[in-house]
């Protein structure tokens, strides 16, 4: 019999949501659509919806309803925009969604320090919006519009973290609400510290298991005075991952550098009705003043040239970039449309980056041999790429290939002391290949996690079982 | 009665060095000499020598020694080169300190993937040594030769922190033994990773409290094209922070930028047989190709001007940057010039860099107010700066002005939202500053301690009491 089903739990949880309807009014909703949007969307890891939705907005009513879950032993789960790819929203022992979309207030913005606070729920774009007319941008950027507060929980990253960081780079603090209900404030605003435990880089990546993150401060970048694109097309992976690698040694510092294979290419060319050579293609962006990005992009196609690659085409203007990244922009689309209607799992892995060009070119003669149709679309700075499999997710037959293909996916990439995820994170989707990745460090997770949320109120079952 | 006057106590420890000699033989040492080495030796805190010095060779000896010290009870101290400045390798409660020195194997070093594997007790020095011909080197230089274990255990930075980070940014991976003995690996090779708790950053400073490290994978960077040194004198503080802000803002990826303030000037002239100004003045380097780094001298000199300061002096060749760089080098031994024969003492704090002419403006007021003889230097891109007064410390009432004093300046970074040491540590020095730093969030760390150590085994007496 699950937990919610023995009728005392069930009165608890009754009892709950009857105290947080009383206290919150409309801001906890019961209703089905809207429950089923606060569970898993994308990918294919089925929707588990939670019991209720609850919109707080503030740091004190996720105390209180912190406390009130914690005391009813109802499972919450923090919610930002939903657009995590490994489950982490749904509610396989049901619950309570808390929904902090409405914490989002640009608190503080500081240009002299480079840094500025901001409410959970506060997107990346939106934040960026803020941002621009002080010359000053957050350079974390997954694709998605996603909030800060989840960013930060899933520790995301994205296609400018070769020169910028992933979110344990670029979150100098955070305010999270523990499973106690007790606030804390980790970090702060000076740019180091060797003051104590890293409470801040714990509470990233840990996917709301061990707190609800309510405020986080932020370093920020200066918008660069210049900004080249580039594309660059090779005859080989190979040849793309040795010149990143050549660049990478020589210290250019290239501000993205992104790989589409031949089927991506493919895929692109016809959405976007492109005319690109249908071979692995390096999509880069070069930052700093005009004759510093003049000199980088000169290099780049030297070390190109030097290893099969190119011509390197260029444009410096807003328009002409985006017409030259356009392909990489609907990469997601484009990848869609290789199979109209069909579903589409996305998953991420990172190694090496010297193991790149072999793990990418395994991973596609695997792809084929499965008989899988998938692009794969790589953040090759830093060794990390997404594997894009189209699949009929009705059919049975499919789903099994796929997850065949999967886990051979995490164990090549383990087998060349890569990671399961470079920026997906665990969440449900992930969690059988935890152990086959850390080994007895998972029993410290789960120590800590017992430490600090014994009840195991904060977003179980996600990162590991307990 | 202190623990180890417990007649029982007492024979669990006789019994455990018993074992040990027998197990290690001359590895094992009692010797008065080398336990007042292997205590603290530097700054003003008193030497607290363990009751006995191992030289551990393996990750299975420490293993096999951390398993011993646990059934007997008796406190286990991680001790690299004994360079820490906060007291960290005192043993307030006796026991044994795990010399790593030996631990002095560079395991792998992998050009393509710009990273290595080392052993803990490898020195910086060394390692760069080991990498020079590798056109690599290892950015992270806290000024002592220190060992990497203990760097990691500090989360150490230095003058580059500013462009190549701090031992928390440069550290991919570690190996640890936890108190139970059990052996974990975290992190891995790949550039990032959205797999599970950070459990490399949360032993990143953990000062020897979590773990015995006895193993890193280092993130290590290409040796830059070309280095050009500067200095740039200011008529004030304000100016030469002003100057900063400006650059940093502007993006110029300066690789150090530090600032000595008048007194130490005064002191570096007469060490070093100088005629620079006497006025606050920033020593900087820039790294990258010939024009990138011409540009950026170029720029700063600019800016520079803008706040008042200049002539911007520069070099390029070795011979000629270690000369314009020769009085920040020899600014700690200047510093002890300044009064011969007095103690030292070495302190820092971190506030946002807005904050930092004022907070060392004010503490500038204090210091001279207090009668006191003290030099400042800045790692002032990160907002981080030394004073080191100059006491006899025979002397109690230097003593009691001196500690006042410490005690502002801490109270004085937190109230400008910096922290009590932006790269030192907590250690013994700074235990009492930590709950005004941190709040609620000691209880957090206390628990993490308690969950991994909960007989309290590794390096007890530091960061915080329990």
């Amino acid at each position: 019999m699950a937990m919610d089903q023995v009728p005392e739990a069930r009165d608890r949880k009754d009892a709950l949501f009857a105290t947080l309807g009383s206290r919150f009014g409309s801001r906890l909703s019961t209703s089905a659509a809207l429950r089923e949007q606060h569970a898993h969307t994308l990918t294919w890891i089925r929707n588990e919806p939670p019991d209720a939705v609850l919109f707080a907005e503030t740091t004190a009513e996720v105390v209180e309803v912190v406390k009130l879950c914690a005391e009813a032993r109802v499972p919450l789960i923090p919610f930002g925009t939903g657009t995590s790819l490994e489950g982490h929203v749904n509610a396989p022992f049901g619950g309570l969604s808390l929904d902090l979309s409405r914490m989002n207030r640009i608190v503080a913005v500081h240009p002299e320090d480079l840094d500025c606070m901001v409410e959970p729920g506060v997107t990346r774009k939106a934040l960026n919006e803020h941002l621009r007319d002080m010359g000053l941008f957050f350079p974390v950027d997954p694709g998605a519009d996603a909030s800060l507060g989840g960013m930060a929980a899933t520790r995301a990253s994205g296609t400018n973290a070769v020169r910028y960081g992933t979110m344990r780079d670029t979150v100098l603090g955070l305010t999270a609400v523990l499973a106690d209900g007790s606030v804390v404030k980790t970090g702060g605003r000076a740019r180091k510290s060797a003051s104590g435990y890293d409470l801040t880089r714990l509470l990233i990546g840990s996917e709301g298991t061990l707190g609800v993150i309510t405020e986080l401060t932020l370093k920020l970048s200066g918008i660069p005075e210049t900004i080249v694109a580039a594309i660059c097309p090779f005859a080989t992976i190979e040849g793309a991952c040795n010149a990143t690698i050549a660049a990478l040694q020589l210290g250019l510092p290239l501000a993205r550098i992104e790989l589409l294979d031949e089927v991506q290419m493919r895929a692109c060319n016809a959405y976007s009705h492109l005319t690109l050579a249908e071979t692995p293609t390096l999509f880069l962006e070069f930052h700093g003043t005009q004759a510093a990005t003049a000199e980088q992009v000169e290099a780049f196609a030297a070390i190109a040239a030097a290893e099969g690659g190119g011509p390197l085409v260029s444009a410096g203007r807003q328009e002409e970039r985006n017409r030259l990244w356009q392909a990489r922009h609907d990469a997601y689309w484009a990848a869609r449309g290789l199979r109209p209607g069909a579903g589409i799992i996305t998953t991420d892995v990172c190694v090496p980056i010297s193991a790149l060009a072999a793990c990418v070119t395994q991973t596609r003669q695997d792809i084929d041999r499965t008989g899988l149709l998938a692009p794969i679309v790589g953040h090759v700075g830093d060794g990390n790429f997404h594997v894009m499999p189209l699949v009929d997710l009705a059919n049975p037959e499919e789903r099994r290939k796929v997850q065949g293909f999967l886990d051979r996916l995490v164990a090549r990439a383990l087998a060349f002391d890569g990671t399961s995820t470079g920026e997906h994170g665990i969440g449900q989707g992930k969690m059988n290949y935890l152990a086959a990745e850390h080994g007895t460090s998972v029993e410290v997770m789960a120590a800590i996690k017992k430490a600090l949320d014994p009840l195991n109120i904060l977003n179980p079952g996600k990162i590991f079982a307990l």
